[in-house]
Formats: structure tokens, C-alpha cells, sequence
């Protein structure tokens, strides 16, 4: 009955802002900060280091593809597994200098947009993001998509991996999430969203839109952060887990 | 009777090369490489970490200011400590992680342009230097110019320091590089570098342009990758320093 | 009786908002739209120029120091003359360009921050502006700051030039603003503001903190719109200045 | 028998450069020159058009995709109409004006890379590229591929076009190049590739690898500048063109 929810901060740039990071921040118990490439520079990560530092939140570096103007959210067709190894090396190392200067301990990585998509439906890919992962740090969890190449990467790779599951994207039938794009599936209502993160993290279940069933360890729950509405999501969510007697906490000490 | 002939590599940027790396690497024994902020991207830096490995040359990172227009020249007036330390420690912690991808060993780190330039005249932005530097790894070495803010630093910050000397140039009376707007600053004649230089290292004595001189231990000599000529220029110091008797060497072991 | 209401928008980035500009169209009369440089993004300045357009909102073109990370807001010590030409011609002309395929007019020109401060205060860097209009199109007009360098170099240019107060913002001796480092040169409450607005503008004077008085007619009040408070301050502005009989309109027909 | 030499210069970024652009202003005719988003800054630009005016090369902008690190060259899956559009437009036009403060006439737009393969091979984007340049100057010329969705587009938006072959490269069944990929597609030898120069400019004829033939008018020939040989390989063909008794010369009076 112990839970950990994560969402994506530090995703601003320059002058720039994205989402309520502050609000975020009392509620989540893990937050996986840009490192430079979609979003996020040095300061921008050292600030929100230091915030999830002084509210006791975990914090993973999410690398993303270089693309600012993109948020990491273009596809890279024909991107190799030597480029996904630099992106995510070079990412993590430069997270992991800033997490010393901001005295707090990075604990894993979880990848951006378009890469995480990338790496979650190719196996090959994933390998690769671990390898880039390994050069920083074998000690680094692996926040992965269970039934997905990240999770078979994390496991082959030797890399503690932390079950993830989407509180409000429906499952598309390879077990990554279903595409934006598709009717339907992003869910907007606080109750439906959690019922069904309760239902998952209580059964130990992803269900695809199709009807597929993935029996599996849960440790963590995604909320979003910079959409309208995030907050209160992300609030009602916690809120309503305690109400079920869940304990709210990152899976690894900080 | 042992030297490092060190010079700055991997200054590239996507589609473009500056200077001559292939050449410049057989000649020298270390090689500072850019990091992605004045010049180089995550595969420069990996495909000059894996040629100095294959060539036996030691690699340090050569952080600098993020500009790629002005590539890391441009002062920056009113920069602030942590300022340099984000900047420092992110570049810092990005080449370690990409050494590892090329299964090579990072040594030390020097600073670049009009970094270099502000953190060998303030003692508090070299001391933010060397607290980037240690953010990732206090082992590594910290290459200084003596004489200046940036050798006072490392001793403090009890960073093993790496005394160089330039070439090609001449000194200010603060044991900084006088301007290159300066006019007889920088030195073209092969055979004038080479007598200087061996004066230099001989005597462990370093000459202002007004006649100070400072006694110190020299381990290291930069030459330049960038000029016309430089090629040509590092051939005919590290010839006329082998035919002298010297051992051209890393500082450490790699 | 009648006077212009500028402010500048369009300055997100990619995925990134800055102020809200939605809201500040149904307030001002002239947008200054960030061009790419400090701000701005080829779809960000179109949008905002359909915006405009629909609104009935007349647009310029608010070049910058090409700086994103710093939003255009750092010093640049040593910019030439010839920098400043061609960092104006090229936003300007891009804008222009832009401006075309929104089926709107471009009126105007009006530097944005260190590039502003810089024009403002050097003549040689102000004419410098003025040849990069120029070079666009001769019939565009220049918003200046009276009793700078910029109104100078408008008249000397023969731009037309727009003449602009700060509403909230306190002058130094020579008619350009106080830096905002100086307690007391930003005012927050909107009734002063507008009683200072109303003094301006009515009387056609500008007083510094010093006490100097320049008489001078004044065709613009710019506000702002990336500050908290910044959409109620302008709504304030406005309707004050409507209660007293003042037509808020743009310059020229658009 | 007169035909214009082409080939894209000014595709160096901040301190880099791309080939020898000095040889080539000697030897080609005209000249397309990045603009900032694949290659190019507003200096690299200017300096760029000044030199073309003393060499009395025609100029003309040569935009790409927003892609500094992939030199224009990454396809962009999934690009619309409106970037399209965006992307054209604000290069021409900033390239509008740095031709102004060059004192030089811009006379043509040429796609770049990956953008100008999207181009050749879909209606609906070439069309965008015409909009684009509209926006500018409907006076432009646009220098299109004979046989493929960039010539229609000319045809079709009502701009001049200048139809132009490529002197070492192979045809694919489009009419657009066969991708570099496919082995003996890029041809080296300099004298097979003047007789194969000669035949389709005199013949006014294109030859596909499987054999299609276009007949058509061709009024330019592009020639590369950034491979090794380049220089060699283009004065081969100019001068035996000249030879057989061809006037090199732009397609317009600049």
C-alpha cells in the first residue's frame, strides 16, 4: 500500500515557464527534471533541484532529443542506437553534476517524448538508452513502461527498473500509451482517473484498449504537470489514494 | 626533462570542423575537449574522446561560455558564481559520462575563451570553477595558468593542478595572456616559440611582457589547433623539444 | 485626444508562453511582435499577427540581441555598428515577410531590451538601427524614447518616428529608464501609474528623477504584459484614460 | 549556349566554415546562400552577399529546416503546409534585407536539403515554398527541379522558374535525385561528369537511372561546394564549357 507519483518539472527555458512547478512540487513525491536538450539549462535544473530538494522529492533526470523548439516531441526517424546512447550519457551525466551542486541524490532516468516513444516500442533503442544510462551510473533506476522494450531493457541492462503506469492515457495493445492523436484517450475526469490508477495499482494490472492484460509490479503513478487542470488532477489523485490508506512516497530513499 | 604538449580538440559543431584534429592528435599528448556550449555535440565529443584513446593522448573537458555564434569569446559582464558553477559542473558532468561511452579516462578539465579569461583574473569565479569541477569529481585534475586567480583556486580547492604555459603568447603582468589586440602578442616564427618554450620549462620561469618573473613548476605546454599553421608550429615544438632531450608525456596516466 | 496603447507580444518560444496575450490584444492598440532572436518562433509570430490582425491591433517588429537563454535582456559590450545593422535588417525583414503571410501591414520598428537600452544611449549604435529599417523599408516608422538617441536617429534617418512614454516606469537624466535595479523606478499601483500616464501624455512632458523636463509630443504609452498584474494595469490604463475623454488608436491605419 | 553555374555558399555558422566559398565565387555564376536556419548568420550572410556583388555573382536565399546540428538534412516527418510556408518566408525575407544592406539583388529562392526533397516530391509543400516566396516578392525567380513538384509549383504560383540539373548526380524515376545512399549515384570523375553536364544542357534533356528521359529547358547547373574536390570538379566543368563554347553567366542582370 505504498505508492510513489511522478511527473515531469524543470521543463521551462530562459525567461520561460512550464506548468506550476511550485504546486507539483507538494504534491508528487518524485520529479523527473529536463536536462537541457527538449527543455530545461543549468540554472532552470539547479533551481528545481534545489525546490525538490526542500519538499522531499525524489528527483531523475528526463532526457529528451535536442529540440527546444520541438519539446522532444518530433519524431527522429532513422535515429541510431549510437546517437540514443550520446543523448542520454551526455544528459544524465550533466544532471548528475548539478544534482551534487544542488546536495541532492539522483536516483533514475526516465525518458522524454518522442525518445521515451521511440525506445518504448524498439528494443534496440531501449538497450541503448540503458547503456547511456550505465556510463553515468550502473546504481540509477530505470523508470520504465512495463510490457514495453524500456522494461526488457532495464531488466537485460542489469538496471533497478521503477514500474510506471499513465493515471489518465489509455494503453495501446504493444502496452505503450495510445496516441494522443486517437479519440478518447486522454482521460479529463478527476473520478475516472482514480478509479482506474486505483484499479491498476490495486490489481497489479495494465489493460490495453483492445483488452490485453498485463499482470505487474506497480511502484509508480504518472501525473502530468503541464496541461490545464494538472494541479487539481495530480491533487485529487493524491488525496483520493490517502483516502484509501496509500502511503505516498518516492521507491527509493533521497 | 618530461612534457604535456596539450591543445584544444573536438571544436566542431554538427556538419563543421575547426582545425585539424587528426593531424593536431598525433602530435600532442592531451587533448581538452569542448563540451556543446562555445562548440561540440554529443558525437564530436564521442568521436574525439575515442581517437585520443586510439592515439594515446589523455582527454580533459573544455568547458565554456554557451555561445556557439561567438564560440565561447564573447565577455559576459556581471556573470555570477553559481552562474559558473551551473555552467562548469553541467559541461563537466556530460564529458565524464561521454568518456565513459568511449571507454576512455577523464583527467582534468580547462577552462575555454572568455571563461578562462574572466576565472584567471577573479579569484571568487575560479573558486566557482573549481567547486563545478568538484561537483563531479574531485580526482580530476585542474589545468591553470600560474600566476593567476585559476592556480590560486585549485590549490584551495585542493584540486591537483596542472601548470601550462602558451606557446605562442605573450604574458600580462598578471600572469594572464596579454590581449591578442595587442600588437607582437602572439608569436608566429616556429624557431622563436621553440626557444621560448625551452626557456620556459628549463627555468620553471614564466616573463611578462613588463619583466615580471614568476618561479614556478611547468607541466604542461598549449599549442594552438585553430591558426593556419598550427599544425606545422606543434610539429616543430614537439621536434625541437624531442631533439632537446624531452619526453613529450601526459601529465597522467590514461 | 488620442493616443496608442503598445505593448509587445508574441514573446514564447516553441512550446513556451510568455504573459497573456490573448488578453492584452483586447486592451492595446499596437503589438510589438519578437521577431526570433530573444523571443519568437516563425509559427509564434504568425499566430500572433492573425491575432493582431483580428483584433484590429496594429503590429511592429521588437528585434533583439540574438540571445533566447537570456531573453534578449544581457549586455553586449563591444557590439558594432555593423552587428546592430544586421541583427535589425534581418529580423525586420524576416517580419515583414511574416507579417505578409498574415495578411497584415507592418508599421513599425521598436527595439527590445539590451539592444534598446544600447540604441538609446549611443547614437552611433541608434543610426545603426535606423539603416537596418531602412534597409527593409523606408517607410516604416521608428518608435523612440524622446530625448534619446533613437529619436535622433529617426529624424536624422528620416523614419517616422513614433514617440513612447513608459506608463510604470521611472526616467533617468537622460530621458532613457532608470534601471530596474533602482528602488522605486518601477511603480505597481495603477491608479499613480495612471495619474503619471495622464500628466505625460496630457501635458506632453517627460520629467526625469532628477527633475529635468523635456516637452515633447507623445504619440504611444507602452505597457506591459509579462509582469503579474500586467493585464489589470493596462485594462486600468485604458479605461482611465477613455473616462477622460482620451481615444486609445493606433498610429496609422493599419 | 549560355548557362548559369550555381552552388550553395555561405553555409558556414558563427566562427565555422563550409568548403572554400572564395574559390567558388571565382568560378560559379550564382550564388544560394543559407540563411540561418540549416547554416548561416546574419554576418556570415552579409559578408557572404558583399562578396558575391564584388564577383558579380547573382544571389539568391537558400532556405533549410530549423536544424543547425543536422545541417538541414534531417527529414521532417509530418511537416505541414503552414511551416512550410513559415520556414520559407522568414528566411527570404531576412535574406531580403541583408541582400539590401549588401547593396546586392536578391534574384531566386532554392530549397535546401531535406526541405527541398520534401519539396521536389509533394505538390501540396512545393506550393507552400511559392506562398512563401510571395510573401517576399512575387518578382523572385524560383530554381526548381525539371520533372518535379518544385517546377509545377513555379508554374502553378506564377514565379519564373530556373530550371536547374546537377552535374554529379543521378536521377531517380521522380526526376528528384536518387538518394546518396544507393551506391555509384554520386559521380567523381570530372570528365564523365562534363560530358554528362554537356549532353542534358545541350540536349535540354534529363535521363533517369531507369531510363526516363524529360526533355526541357535548363537553364542552370549546380555544382557543390562543400565535398573535397569540389573547387577542381567545378572549374572542370566551367572550363570545358567554355570549351565547347558555352558563356557562363547568371539567368539575370544583377
Amino acid at each position: 500500500m505504498r505508492i510513489d507519483l511522478n511527473c515531469d518539472l524543470g521543463e521551462g527555458y530562459g525567461p520561460w515557464q512550464m506548468g506550476d512547478d511550485a504546486a507539483m512540487m507538494r504534491i508528487i513525491t518524485t520529479a523527473n527534471i529536463a536536462c537541457g536538450f527538449h527543455a530545461g539549462d543549468p540554472e532552470t535544473m539547479r533551481r528545481t533541484i534545489e525546490r525538490a530538494h526542500d519538499a522531499g522529492v525524489a528527483i531523475g533526470a528526463h532526457p529528451g532529443y535536442p529540440d527546444l523548439a520541438g519539446f522532444g516531441r518530433r519524431a527522429r526517424p532513422g535515429v541510431t542506437e549510437r546517437e540514443i546512447e550520446n543523448f542520454v550519457a551526455y544528459q544524465v551525466g550533466a544532471m548528475a553534476a548539478m544534482a551534487e551542486l544542488g546536495a541532492h541524490r539522483l536516483t533514475h532516468v526516465k525518458t522524454h517524448g518522442a525518445l521515451g516513444n521511440a525506445c518504448a516500442d524498439e528494443d534496440a533503442l531501449a538497450m541503448a538508452v540503458a547503456r547511456g544510462i550505465r556510463a553515468v551510473d550502473a546504481r540509477l533506476a530505470f523508470m520504465v513502461m512495463p510490457g514495453t522494450a524500456t522494461q526488457r531493457a532495464a531488466d537485460r541492462a542489469g538496471l533497478r527498473p521503477i514500474h510506471e503506469v499513465y493515471a489518465d492515457r489509455i494503453y495501446a495493445e504493444t502496452f505503450n500509451l495510445a496516441p494522443r492523436s486517437l479519440p478518447g484517450t486522454v482521460l479529463t475526469d478527476p473520478e475516472a482517473v482514480l478509479k482506474r490508477v486505483v484499479r491498476m495499482v490495486g490489481d497489479g494490472e495494465i489493460e490495453t484498449l483492445g483488452g490485453r492484460r498485463l499482470k505487474t509490479e506497480i511502484q509508480s503513478i504518472c501525473v502530468h504537470g503541464d496541461t490545464p487542470g494538472a494541479v487539481a488532477m495530480a491533487q485529487a489523485i493524491r488525496s483520493g489514494l490517502e483516502a484509501l490508506g496509500w502511503t505516498l512516497a518516492a521507491t527509493v530513499e533521497t
